[in-house]
Formats: C-alpha cells, structure tokens, sequence
C-alpha cells in the first residue's frame, strides 16, 4: 500500500506546541517530514529570503514529538522558506499533503494576508500539492498552551485530511482553517473571508536615541458583524471554520471597471 | 480646489531608481509624501515586524527627487509597516492614493504572492485606499537604471493615477500593473494573473562551518503560454499589464466541492 508523505510547517518555530498537536494528529496517516523556521516568523506573509544564504539541520532526535516522524528539520529561513527547501533539499518525493501550523493565534478575515502560515500554504498550493493552514483563535494574552486544541477536534482533523489525501482539492485552491477554543469539536462550517480592518496599529517603545521607535500591535474590527456565513461568524458560533483560498488573486468581477479607467 | 494626497512606498528602498522616477511622475497631480524602507526588502510580501519595534526618520532634504514632496521618510520596517507607519504617524490626513513601485523586477504571475511592492498595495485596499503597485519586467541581470521606464509610460502612469483620483476602484479591489522594458508606450492592457511555477529555486552558497548553506534564486515558467489574456501575454506583447486583485482570498467556485468534504 503507498504510504502518503505529508509536509508539515508553521511560522511560529518547531519547537512550538501547536506544530507538535499536529504533527502528532497525522502521524498515523503517513510518512511525515516537519521543515519549520528555528523560531518566530510571526507576520511573515509569504516572505522569501532574498539577502542571505538559508540553510537547515536536523531537529534533536531526543524531542517527544520527533520520534514518530520520518524527518525532522530546523530552518533558518522564513515559512516559505522552508517549503521551498524541503521540496527540492530533503523530502525524497513530493508531498502529498502540507499542513502549517497549529498557529498560535487566528489567520481569519484579513490577517490571512500577513499570515506566515498561509504563506506556507500558498507556497505548497503553488506547487500543485494540497495545502492546509490551520490557525487556533486565541484572545490577546491567551497561551495555546493553556487552550490547547482538543483531542476530538485533532481527530476531526485528521479525519479531513484522510479525506483530502484521497480526493484532493480543487487546482488552485488550499485551505484556511481557523478553530475556537473549545473543550468540545462542534463541527466545519465551509465560509467566506470576513472583511475587515485593523486599527490602532501602533504604541511607542520609547525614544532612547533621538528616534522614536513603535511597536505593531492594533485592533481588529470586524466589518461584517451580522453576516452568518463569514470566517469570524463561524468562529463566534463555535464551530471550526474552512474558507477556500485561491491563488489566483485576479478580481475578475472588477476586470471590466478597470478596463474602463484605461480607455 | 482640493489638493489629493498621495502616498508612495516600494521594496526597493527610499534610493531606488524606481520609486524617484514615480514620484516625480505624479508630482503635479497632489500633495506627495514618500514613505519607503531604508534598504532593500524584496520578496517581503505583506510581512509585518511583530518581535521588533519600526521607526522612521527623514529622508534628507537634498536628494533631487525630496524638493518636489510634501514629505519624505525612510522606514526601519517592511512595506507594509510602512503604509501602516504613514497613515497613523506622518501623513496629515487619509490618502487618496496609495502607489507603490516602481519595482526593480516584474510581479506578474504567482510572484505577486512573494511581493513586497504588492504587499504595501495589498495594505492601502485593506484601508480602503485606491491603492496600485508598478513594477517593471527586467530580465535576470538588468538593472533598472540601464532600462528606464520611458517618459511616455511615465506619463501614461500619471493619466491613470488622474482618473483612480477621480473615479476610485471598486472596493477591496487594488492594481497590479507590470510595465515591460520598452522606448514607447504601447498601451494598457487589462488581464488576469497567469498560472506560473518557479522551479530549480536554490543554489549552494556553500560550506564553510558544517552546515550548508542555499541562495534562493529560481526559474520561472508560464504554465499558460499560449493564451492571449494573462499579464505575461500582455507583457510578451510588449503592453503594460493591469491585473485588477482582490483582497478578499475566498475562492467562492470551491465551497461546494470544499464542503462535500467535510461531510
């Protein structure tokens, strides 16, 4: 029988919790390689290294999780990074599934868009393999640790990637998957993009050198509070939600509009 | 009469050829204010710096193409900090237009995705400003300042900057525009992404501490290359591609086969 190979990233580093739940998640389903950053790429997009050299090693054997993965692998690039280099320098075929994440934190709404994990994704989908994010809604100052994603929701997880394995997904076309914190699986709700917009995007870290210097942080607000069939709405009704992302980002209801300013 | 403002970033840096040749470009249509990152952050997509905090200083006041703005500042952060950075921070009021570019090297096709000129674009629609990257489709080795964008392009850029400031784009709906090396202008030419690969994306960089290390570099290839209706068709045909790109990632033709699998 083939044995599946599933690629698996994040952006929040390998030695995070939410990447260790789901590489333990899939681990039954096939021959799985972990090639995520050696730390926090928080916010990279689908950033790629274009200045400096990237390069990998082994993760230590001895870690709980690495043992029941076929590879283990440390990178010092960003999420993108990583999937490029595991393609074509460490898996030995082509995966026939990519997972990034658990993230900790949501990627809903317009955050899919500064989302190192779904740049991940992008990158996988890019490459003609079946690519899923998958993102744990943390309030502010909420640890995953302290909310982990529960056992039937890693088991529903499992479960559609089972199912993926065995149909695929539509070309060009991956997934950006968000989950509540919730003790309980309620079930998938398939949804939109939430539109929405950040705010309040930055706070001063002081003025030490003559130069005053910000940290990013900000407010979210979602535009469409009474909608029922966005990401957010799934999330605020408790259930996990799916939104089918494109890498095709031609707005092709606008190509006649636009055509019209050249004329 | 009101005097529009526009804002103007790219991922080339404050001193790159392209984003002087832009802004004194559309320096009679408005009230100019530069905000770019101090170096090179090509390939930054729509990155955010989350573990340090970004400032800005002023670009000095001598540089040639500094006299014809309102206002100029270099950035410690991404584009996309960037943006964020001028709307809070320095510019007086909401922009009427986001522009960014003009980039050293095209972003058509899938590339979009790693682009940090787009990601800055990407970042203005999201804050509901008419926001357009420009880029330009150097071949591997060439330098911008060896194939400028022409004079007549330069003003064909401003006419359709003129009526964006008049008309506005659709909502969640911003430009990605590539402009081919050319003497003349040949037209617009409104179209959608092509379906595009990079392969072949890392090169050795060496050895020398145990551990190697890879520069990323890459082929592209046009999976479509027979049709007459993506932006590298335009590009080969010697017009400037406009490719209308939403921010709203939902790909709406794949709920249902999505859904089918969760059931």
């Amino acid at each position: 029988m083939y044995t599946p190979l599933i690629l698996i990233t994040n952006d929040d580093g390998y030695q995070a919790a939410g990447i260790q739940a789901l590489a333990r998640a899939v681990a039954s389903l096939g021959e799985v390689y972990v090639v995520a950053p050696d730390g926090a790429r928080s916010g990279a997009a689908a950033a790629i290294t274009c200045t400096t050299p990237v390069s990998y090693s082994p993760i230590d054997k001895t870690l709980p999780f690495r043992k029941e993965m076929a590879g283990g692998f440390s990178c010092t690039g960003t999420p993108v990074d990583c999937v490029k280099l595991a393609l074509e320098q460490i898996v030995p075929r082509k995966p026939d599934l990519l997972l990034s994440g658990i993230n900790h934190g949501d990627n809903a709404s317009v955050s899919v868009h500064y989302s190192g994990t779904m740049g991940a994704v992008y990158e996988g989908c890019m490459k003609e393999i079946p690519s899923i994010g998958l993102s744990l809604y943390l309030q502010r100052g909420q640890r995953y640790e302290d909310h982990p994603v529960s056992d039937d929701t890693l088991d529903a997880i499992a479960a559609l990637c089972r199912r993926v394995l065995q149909q695929g997904l539509p070309q060009d076309v991956c997934l950006n998957i968000n989950l509540p914190v919730a003790h309980k699986f309620r079930g998938w709700q398939v949804c939109r993009q939430a539109r929405g917009r950040w705010s309040a995007e930055w706070i001063s870290a002081g003025n030490p050198r003559g130069m005053e210097s910000f940290w990013l942080t900000g407010q979210f607000t979602d535009l469409e509070p009474e909608a029922s069939d966005t990401d957010f709405a799934a999330l605020r009704a408790g259930y996990c939600s799916i939104v089918p992302v494109t890498v095709d980002t031609t707005a092709y209801q606008a190509m006649e509009a636009v055509d019209a300013l050249t004329r």
